[in-house]
């Protein structure tokens, strides 16, 4: 160890305290460790409790010209977890701010730090017996919000779109000076929380996908608890007629008959939630064949694409948006099924009294159902997690750390305009190179906005297999290739893909490095992070 | 006229043709003159037809160091028209770039260069036999769509607060580069015009409210028709009651019963549209004093507040909302009409039977509320400018020119969380104030989003009495001190109070010049707007 390094780390001991400050092998692991392979090394995790603590850590980072890597909680699965974008990074884990700082019923906002996660929040709404309800990812329970935010990830309510619903950020910026955006750097502003444009140049935005400060804070505006709920799960046992589903459903998105963000999920994808990969039936072979799957779906009833969305409203609302759901999906789907919180009691009511019924299909169909239905009301949940470890065989440990697990996942996304040509040859595509490397095509597609739809891909193996990481980044490369080069580009990116897709406009980028620049002169807050 | 002066006005004739480049007094006393007192002198006026003149005229702007300042169709009453935030600019207007570039149907959206009015478009989708409707202000058919939206201005509809339903923007930096924001600056990138926030850093925000660049093509979406309309209008008598309104209707916001941007108006603002000054019954004295307001008002049956708004949906949707406003407004308002296409169509008839009818109070108030109804249809209207002559005497020449015929106007907005105390109070503050100038104090409420409000107060006077030009001025200062000691933010500004509003976060204003002098380093597009 250097003894410039080391003069930093005394410093940064100094401001956090040396618990908070470590170079322990175990704890640098754990941000050098993601769920694909990756070489960069990580100098010291650095743990700030307040504001005033990042604000001083990066300062000394400024003066020792070492670079920091903000992390939230460092659940960014599939997209490198909390490991860095380059090497040698010292990171900056924001997990122990985790406070909620304003709560308000009447005008449905929270204000929270990055530490704030998911379970955090949902356990707050219940002990404040909120009428609110907050959008969740399925990612898990321990997911910071500002952390999904900033890379503008979404959810399955009217409010999946996460940073269509969120303002008044306060930022570190890269030399150490905090500031807040919208209203919130007025004295006393009262709409700080509620309006988002503030006065003078938006701002919100430069802190999102990008490597320009560290958010400290952020306000989530949250939905009202709708008089009347209902979820729906559609069957549709032809691969495609994705085009069909996407062009029938789109006019009640666009109209707001459906105002939350549809998913739609390919055999794969649904077989993968809720079952590991089917050793036996392969003899030990993969992947899955597109005819071993249709058998498997046949027999647990899964359809080519299966498609998950809620109505939320008045009970008119919902009575009405069912009717029209029900007519959109006519002629397309092969089964489909609306939820309700009175229906869920009655079957749990009939588990009880007749307890063979488990074994039925319907309610393993339930079963499986339940958590999806639960982020529909914002519920968060682990249950997804268990997807990463499909082809992992043996016992799941507690709790689940794909990381440490080595469960291989690689995610890449691709946003399209909403309609059935693009969604079909987005899924021609994938399917195609996905079988090519052996990997199984698991896809969801998500109706994001009523205009756009997202596409994530999942790439899930066993890091433990050899040769398997090296086979899932380039079948990654290769598909991200072929999908860009049909104008399909991604809507997040991971540190697998950061370097990978290219502006045709040099002027955009040398803009933005220009910006980088005058907020970052020393280059210190995780360098090429968005290519910055 | 200076050597250093003729030679870039020789350069940008050469761009843009003689024609078009002028510096003949009618044409730059255009773009000196506005709706308040001024004094900014106005080089020239340069006109390109083409993202590619824009170009050459911002580096030939560079190249003499010459601030040039960029106005879409220069129409933004209230704030400053035309007229330059500071003294010795030339203009770009940018009027005659005025192609509908993108129009598509299914997906709802056009794209269109900053000359497109409002006019424009709603002719432009009548020809298209489109079943889209965009969300229109109530300024004027010849406002400039891309103008009022990167100043974040709002209108009437579900889409009315209009920042948030546009995107792609092509962006010549002030150094004549050019940009693309969201997924445009990507080869061939699908999702363009639908998804907003790209990939990276998300820009729009930098673009709006700025002098960071300039916006030559933009995206907006448009609404879909909805199957049913009924627009509602409700009187309101006690003046104490606005806190009322505000938390009754507020639940039906957050909820999505009403989608639309309710309009509040007092009794002075909606006498304002419909009449000039009462000159007679005051005896040629001004301003209209509360107790003569109030007799005015009881005989034409004007509400201390005038509440409108529309419900947009299905039958079902339509039906529903009706009732939860009647019964959220049962017990506050005195009269509530609901108003559809064929009860409209039923007065007509009734008019052509009845001629006499047309003298009825309830025609009156039919042909007041004609074109409201027509806005909150996306009809835009020429019938509001008139409420800016109210103080003048004399016939109108048309077409009506505000800056040319000096009506005199200033518009303060003041941005509040969506509860009713605020209303109340920005409410008093604001009437007290604008009496003790003899301003009558003429205030719409905007109910923009789920949770806030923009308050917008008229200070409407006639430039040609002496005094008033001062006084107006002197009363806006006064007020906008106040709003702001309360914590009530402007949401825009206009050229009379760019300077006014200070941020108390010195790091801010520091971290935004760093980027306006990185991207501007001549500081030539339009200095010190915003404060830039």
């Amino acid at each position: 160890m250097d003894n410039h390094f080391t003069k930093a780390l005394k410093e940064w001991q100094d401001v956090v305290g040396s618990v908070h400050a470590s170079i322990h092998p175990e704890e640098l692991k754990t941000f050098q460790n993601t769920t694909f392979q990756t070489d960069q090394k990580v100098l010291a995790v650095i743990k700030p409790g307040t504001r005033e603590e990042v604000e001083k850590c990066v300062r000394v980072a400024n003066t020792y010209k070492i670079p920091l890597y903000p992390v939230s909680t460092g659940k960014n699965w599939g997209y490198g977890s909390g490991v860095p974008t380059g090497p040698n990074n010292v990171i900056l884990y924001l997990g122990r701010m985790n406070r909620i700082i304003d709560y308000h019923e009447d005008l449905a906002y929270v204000t929270v730090e990055p530490g704030v996660t998911q379970k955090d929040l949902y356990q707050y709404l219940i002990e404040q017996q909120s009428n609110l309800f907050m959008d969740v990812t399925g990612a898990s329970e321990s997911c910071s919000l500002i952390g999904n935010a900033v890379e503008r990830g979404f959810g399955h309510t009217p409010y999946g779109d996460h940073f269509s619903f969120v303002c008044g950020f306060e930022v570190v910026l890269p030399t150490g000076e905090v500031i807040q955006t919208g209203l919130s750097h007025f004295r006393n502003a009262k709409a700080s929380p509620v309006y988002r444009w503030g006065v003078g140049p938006f701002l919100d935005g430069l802190f999102s996908q990008s490597n320009l400060g560290i958010v400290t804070r952020m306000t989530f505006w949250l939905m009202p608890k709708p008089e009347q709920f209902e979820a729906f799960y559609c069957r549709v046992d032809s691969e495609k007629k994705l085009a069909l589903i996407i062009d029938q459903l789109r006019p009640l998105r666009l109209s707001g008959i459906l105002r939350s963000a549809v998913h739609i999920g390919n055999d794969y994808k649904v077989l993968n939630t809720f079952q590991r990969y089917p050793w036996d039936e392969t003899n030990g072979q993969f992947p899955l064949k597109p005819q071993e799957m249709k058998k498997i779906a046949k027999k647990h009833k899964i359809g080519a694409w299966n498609v998950s969305g809620a109505l939320y409203g008045t009970r008119f609302d919902v009575i009405q948006a069912k009717r029209k759901v029900s007519k959109a999906l006519n002629g397309v789907g092969d089964k489909l099924v609306f939820l309700n919180d009175s229906k869920i009691s009655f079957f749990q009511t009939c588990l009880k009294l007749i307890p063979w019924l488990r074994n039925s299909h319907l309610f393993r169909q339930l079963e499986i159902l339940k958590p999806i239905y639960g982020l529909n009301l914002g519920i968060p949940t682990d249950t997804m997690m268990k997807s990463v470890y499909w082809r992992k065989k043996g016992d799941i440990e507690n709790p689940m750390d794909p990381d440490r697990d080595r469960c291989g996942l690689i995610w890449l996304s691709a946003v399209a305009p909403l309609e059935g040509c693009h969604a079909q040859e987005i899924f021609q595509i994938t399917k195609d190179i996905l079988l090519e490397f052996k990997f199984e095509p698991m896809i969801s597609v998500t109706m994001i906005t009523e205009r756009a739809m997202d596409f994530i891909i999942s790439i899930v193996y066993d890091r433990d297999t050899p040769g398997q990481d090296l086979a899932a980044m380039n079948c990654h490369d290769k598909l991200l290739g072929y999908l860009t080069d049909e104008g399909y580009y991604p809507y997040r990116l991971g540190i697998q893909n950061m370097s990978k897709i290219k502006s045709h406009n040099p002027n955009y980028t040398d803009m933005l490095k220009k910006i980088k620049a005058v907020l970052d002169p020393n280059g210190i807050i995780s360098p090429g992070r968005y290519e910055l």
